[in-house]
């Protein structure tokens, strides 16, 4: 299959490109470099020494047939034609947008850059299909963050709702309230509601993988040679959780934990996020279906219970801090994951693989490792 | 009160500037003019000789305190955050946005434009308002069609429905469930998501009008000099189905009916826009409440009926043709408008101002109509 991944060169898609590649699709990466670009903006680079891209094409061809153009999807939609109407994806993996909610949440600059990039880039995206008749399977990288944390609606399902309408006393099924907790997580509910119009008026297939947090550096593919080494973040923007904390107990600082740690996620490793990729990209829902969502989350953790398995671990004490964040202090969540696990998902746990974790990416460059980078600068 | 009019250059965004001015508030219209211009690039201009906005303001000082500002604030939110700096409104009135269904359909350049300045618009708007730390109290204008046409859900009410989950059997209140039938619909569905990730995240005090289809062309206001005229269009594109079959009855041309006629929508006078979104701007929700949304409706009536009763009217045929959109061929439509008329609305409706208005505008213009625009070009 030809595999078209926007935003390929960031740290789920750079491994998730490598893992078609290695099973023999043929790859085309497009990325403007924007998470380079903003790394170096906030002065925060990732920990593990990732290489220029050219270097990591160029690495990458020796694990399958991998390509790279540069295109800013949300502000170049020319070139990006001409590249759809070149390469005519087979599936297009939707990772283009800017995916850090502190981030998004700094100030107005970071807000409008945030909701320029994600909602023109998606539309964008099936705007130019829909002008070249071009219907590839997309799959579109959301977040459990889309749903709230509502224990009035139970056990969080995938991407839609039963419920019985009072007035009439209908039984019918909705696509799942959003609730949004950041400028970011809002551009997921709003790409949400635009796939699917697209899906009803033209006919995309669709599918919307509602990720988890995502923890880890490598997989099995970008451990194997160092010039495809994947990024790994841990301030207090572009890190994500237990990545933050990882680093943070290498190190000896304090854990980071805002407000009770009373937050229950649901979480998953790299590794997973290229497999379950794969799978979903292999099992597009039919024409004419509404967007089919999967749930891309391995198990659910309190942040206290991360921040005290770590200390178990390392011996490394707890920081509590304010939250910077509007969120409830604590509260429950249980996710299904049904759809990914019936096509073949079998998850990596904390438990069976953060000790390996630590030692093999974050001890190796701890000394890369900038203390003043830590805290987020971002409330909300 | 200072009331900002974002868009307030436009079909509705004109008479109601003039309804506030005349009630004593002290008014500013930011406008880029954008209407005007497709206009032109359509070649689909006003029925109705409006005048320049230079000329439109100087009569509209007669009325009241009416000034003009030109911003495009989906690109240039730089200039914007000096109007709003300067200016310090109690009130935006957002209209701001591209408001044609089949324009937004007809090609990528439409889909592209109508997401680019509709949803960047209204986040800029937040956004600059974050950043200044204003709170003025917003009043967006949305459309019926975020709802969908779907029996299931029984009588639209205003923005929210009520609902048992049925995995928990709890009884909650929801967003009503956005089911657009354009682009131009989707972004509205997108702002209203947006502005209530604004309002629960900072506070804002944020009025939705869920807007049926606007016919008519002028107000007690406008009427009263030739140089306040407001714009009527009747082309395929813009003209608002009342406003097309009124001009077509007016010109002895059948009357475009989309397929059997059967679709049910909701209708408002123009001069109740200005009334309604007058009687809104006063009565905004509390601080801290979720968007408050009133459906901005007078009656509600058939295409097929609507054309019957101008034919019986002006005898001038029905002229059915295939429908050019995507939509049930037949609906029921019941839809509350208990807000508003609980704040003192009292709807004009067809039945008492038909012949009035066709006679008053349609017929003084008729020679300026050109037969070759009536069309619609947009298919979906």
């Amino acid at each position: 299959m030809k595999i078209l991944v926007l935003g390929g060169d960031g740290f789920c898609g750079w491994p998730t490109s490598l893992h078609f590649a290695a099973n023999g699709d043929d790859v085309l990466i497009v990325d403007d470099l924007s998470r380079r670009l903003i790394a170096e903006k906030i002065s925060a680079p990732s920990l593990t020494p990732i290489r220029s891209v050219e270097r990591r094409i160029s690495a990458a061809q020796e694990i399958g047939n991998v390509s790279f153009a540069s295109c800013d999807i949300a502000n170049d939609s020319g070139t990006f034609k001409e590249i759809l109407t070149r390469f005519k994806p087979d599936v297009v993996v939707h990772f283009a947008e800017q995916r850090s909610a502190p981030y998004s949440m700094l100030g107005d600059a970071e807000r409008k850059y945030t909701v320029n990039n994600n909602i023109c880039g998606t539309n964008n995206l099936f705007s130019a299909l829909v002008e070249l008749n071009q219907r590839p399977h997309i799959v579109h990288l959301g977040t459990m963050g889309v749903y709230g944390y509502n224990d009035d609606f139970g056990e969080i399902p995938e991407g839609y709702l039963d419920i019985t309408v009072r007035q009439t006393e209908k039984d019918v099924t909705i696509p799942y309230p959003a609730n949004p907790g950041s400028i970011y997580h809002m551009t997921k509910c709003l790409d949400h509601t635009m796939m699917q119009f697209y899906a009803k008026n033209w006919g995309f297939q669709i599918t919307d993988l509602h990720q988890g947090i995502v923890w880890g550096t490598d997989t099995d593919i970008t451990a194997t040679n160092e010039d495809l080494i994947n990024r790994f973040d841990y301030d207090g923007e572009y890190g994500t959780v237990l990545n933050r904390l990882i680093s943070q107990a290498q190190i000896g600082h304090p854990l980071t934990v805002y407000g009770t740690g009373g937050q229950a996620r649901a979480f998953i490793h790299i590794q997973d996020t290229a497999r379950c990729v794969y799978i979903a990209a292999s099992n597009p829902p039919k024409t004419g279906d509404p967007v089919q969502v999967f749930n891309q989350v391995a198990e659910v953790h309190t942040v206290r219970d991360l921040a005290q398995m770590l200390h178990d671990e390392t011996g490394v004490k707890i920081g509590y801090q304010d939250n910077p964040r509007k969120e409830a202090a604590e509260n429950n969540l249980r996710v299904s994951n049904e759809g990914l696990c019936s096509l073949g998902f079998e998850p990596i746990t904390l438990a069976n693989s953060l000790t390996a974790e630590i030692k093999a990416t974050v001890g190796k460059y701890a000394d890369r490792l900038d203390r003043s980078v830590i805290d987020s600068k971002a409330r909300w």
